[in-house]
């Protein structure tokens, strides 16, 4: 169980919009059904999963539907009991507020940095010159907020974040421990011999409630902006190259890769390693499968995987074709052999 | 050739319960049979591959059997050369031990942090409120130790790595630069426009002997906790989502990725690259070819390759198959062509 | 537009080696043509591509040759445009040069380190004992130079980079925040239930003009060195393994991962997230496609691409049938079906 604050079933269910049936107990915390714990609240979310005859059981469950035979438990019915569950963790877990100014003495803050009030400089922390910082804000332990750099209010940025000059981040982001943006772009051109450094003189403009996992790098453009729009979130060790354009609540599982010039649209999804081609388009709702290779434009609502990527459903054909293969081939070899035979 | 220690022959044969044959040099360090070093010792693993004719030769040979014809040099026969060359090593190359208790002056340790004696606290550390560390274990410069973090004995934790609130280490792990352990998993829940944070409550249990490479993201549990066992090793790079759980003795290349929920048994290989997809179940001693696409359960010993990962010698199976096609479409089409053409 | 110093045009064209058309106009910087402004100069790599009826236009433009109708506008005529305007670009951003001695008071130098005059250490960071660093190298924030680190003149060391004990930097390199570079390589040999790690105790030697991007890990050799050779440049989160070689002039893209002992030869180029089993070697001028998984030796000039990679071309052809393959089987069970009921 992992503790929180105790609330009656009878508020948590008013905090959820739903309806409690059965004992109105104090619960202490929230487990999962995997270690179920009493004095905890947990979910079930397909009924046909829920054992009921499993020990311990829970003290409150959050149900799409009243369960039979469960006298002793209180139970909040709701139509979505993920969401319910998650409103109530985040009743129990509120997102740590800046409540007092705070600046380590051990940060290296310079002195025209702009920091609004109440925030957070921890311990380690490196801010240079022309820093703009929102109130509300927390800077963890050695993070690294570079020249000229803005940070809106009530962000959370996680110890050793790299934040390189010139980047814009918009308000209540979460960037990942160890995480760098700002980073220089890969762009190089050959004369003869020699590979010149195409300088990277853009930048990286984050939107809202943008949340980015850690050990991520973020590149700036070569020239104008890499953008990430409003709300998306991206996972642990994902590449952003430069110039790329990501869209509003877009999801990136981890380890995926965008190539410079990719473009993505609102609400898409990308499950785990992921690439995108250089420059390719992706469109509004799309979605891509776990590791695969995106080399051409994915339009609207489309959805893709595979190596190179293909409709997803076109994909599962042909991945069961080839898995067939090796047997038709025998059967093929039959047929020539007895053609041959029978001439 | 890398300097350790010298030693004789005689007693590095005894050291690795081996028989020498030939004179009784003194070596001073190591060498690879690539770059090979008069003075120091090397090992042949495969015999084929050994050249007796290659200069310059090294004073000592770890061996399976005796060579013929290499008058001059110390022939040490052991049944396993690599396993009593790494024995060796070890012995020239001991792990540092803390001798001395250090605490650099620059580091900002927590005056409620329960350090052992000896241990060593490198420059620039944080140390947070509450972290308890074992006796012996090294903290290297730039690391964050999160608030109720506890790490065991004679850990070793390499520059930079970050370990964030309530983890906990057992004893001699080695932790790499870069690393962070106990970010949060990524979890949200659509509701309508708004994309809701998933509060990531849980922590990282991580086992004794426990060896992490350097830059990997390590997942906190959204409940419970994300487990990795004893003597497990991981390369670097990898990401581990949250609430996975991995066995013992599990050893994982570099950039892996597990998705959240999934769970890998005692003694599983992982070649670099592979994807495990969401709560996936992989057994005891099952093996993954890199960059598979883990997409359904692995039963114990299974090994699995390819994408969506199949039975390795089906997937062989598969890919000669597939590379084959080209040539089998021309002909089945010429059989078609034929049957029109006769009919 | 990214601002700069301000340039006649007729000053550019000569200092690319072009020829100007049209106005003399004074620049002040660079924009795309995805954002066009005044005032600024941009390129034209494909005539084709580029709409002169656009608004705004920029002051001059870079063109392979010259474009009709485009009167008030200086338009330089060169060979390679891209070229030409990456060359401009450096004389507008001149890579940061070291002009005066910096050593921040919170950095921790070690009395014996051997630091070249002018150079620049930042805040945080460590240089342990015996480090060498060449005059006119910024070692930016919060980095770790470690004991008897050896780092060329004229090198960016971007911040929270960690260089581990021993490695050696050529000149004029540039390291990308995050970056781990000499971390241990993945080296085990199993004896019955233990796993014995293998000392990793050679090095890493990195040439001059190398690149390396963010949040990358290098591993040192087992024995002997991890060799990266001249102009070689790498991109973000890529995996270089112990005893890797890589050769010069060599292009990474990000993501990409290089297993134990794979040796790589000069002017080969490797696309996003692809990898490299161990051991295998890969010629000069070779290419790899996206999230190749190279399992064979490449030969000086092959193009390979797929899983397992084969000849790019093979690959496309093996791509296209199998595509088909879903609609061949069926039109082949018809076959199949006919022969069976003709007989």
């Amino acid at each position: 169980m992992t503790e929180g604050r105790d609330i009656r079933l009878s508020k948590a269910a008013k905090l959820v919009g739903g309806e409690l049936h059965g004992p109105d107990a104090t619960v202490y915390g929230f487990c999962s059904l995997d270690v179920p714990h009493p004095g905890a609240v947990a979910f079930v979310e397909r009924l046909g999963r829920f054992d009921p005859a499993a020990e311990p059981r829970p003290s409150g469950l959050i149900v799409p539907r009243l369960i039979d035979g469960l006298d002793g438990t209180g139970q909040i019915v709701v139509k979505n009991p993920r969401l319910a569950f998650v409103r109530l963790m985040q009743f129990f877990h509120p997102a740590a507020r800046v409540e007092d100014d705070f600046r380590h003495a051990s940060a290296v803050i310079a002195t025209d940095a702009v920091i609004g009030e109440p925030s957070h400089i921890g311990p380690g922390c490196v801010i240079e010159p022309g820093a703009v910082i929102g109130a509300g804000t927390r800077i963890s332990a050695q993070a690294y907020i570079g020249e000229d750099v803005r940070i809106g209010e009530e962000c959370l940025l996680h110890p050793g974040v790299k934040i390189l000059h010139g980047v814009q981040i918009g308000d209540r982001c979460i960037i990942g421990a160890g995480t760098v943006i700002g980073s220089d772009g890969f762009g190089f051109v050959a004369d003869g011999e020699e590979i010149l450094k195409v300088p990277q003189v853009g930048t990286v403009l984050i939107g809202n409630d943008v949340e980015i996992g850690a050990n991520c790098s973020i590149d700036r453009a070569a020239l104008d902006a890499t953008l990430i729009g409003d709300m998306t979130k991206i996972d642990n060790l994902v590449q952003v190259g430069h110039n790329v354009r990501i869209g509003r609540r877009v999801r990136i599982a981890a380890q995926c890769g965008f190539a410079g010039g990719a473009s993505v649209g609102d609400d898409a999804l990308f499950a785990g390693q992921v690439g995108v081609a250089p420059a390719v388009n992706i469109g509004n709702r799309a979605m891509a499968g776990a590791q695969a290779g995106v080399t051409h434009a994915v339009y609207d609502g489309q959805v893709v995987s595979g190596y190179p990527a293909r409709e997803h459903r076109r994909q599962l054909m042909v991945e069961a074709a080839c898995n067939r293969l090796p047997e038709l081939i025998k059967k093929f070899e039959r047929l020539i052999d007895e053609k041959g035979s029978g001439e």
